[in-house]
């Protein structure tokens, strides 16, 4: 299954509508091999470490899922959602 | 514009014939204010050099894109091939 595949999957969310500032991050990875290294949950963690410096994120705000949708390809969600005041 | 529509129109490559490492990571960032900060220049950066510490990147394995597709909607695009045997 290509990337695109995937992220034609997702499902849209009505925040369009809401006033609210929002940032989306995804992750895929494509290992050839399949016993290759998974690093998504610690590159997770360094990236919302990251995303911090720049916006007052707290734990609330952000929603995380990870994939492994084969043994070749991983996808890391990271859904943050920041209030209007912030 | 939705980010599922953006997500759409994303072009499929031709990497899943290849045997090579692959990330990509988008970063999608929906802003309610159009004078609000536009941080992902800076988060480009940050996020690649999180990623180095995972994977031996050289500048020619990276292609950015960045679309401010409009005063609301900035996207961010990391795409990383890596050789075979790195």
């Amino acid at each position: 299954m290509s990337l695109l595949d995937y992220f034609r999957q997702s499902k849209p969310e009505a925040t369009a509508k809401q006033a609210k500032e929002r940032l989306q991050i995804i992750v895929a990875h494509e290992r050839n091999q399949r016993n290759g290294p998974d690093y998504l949950p610690d590159l997770q963690r360094d990236i919302l470490e990251v995303i911090k410096k720049y916006v007052a994120v707290e734990q609330d705000d952000v929603k995380v899922s990870l994939d492994n949708r084969s043994e070749e390809l991983s996808v890391l969600e990271l859904n943050i959602t920041l209030p209007d005041n912030r």
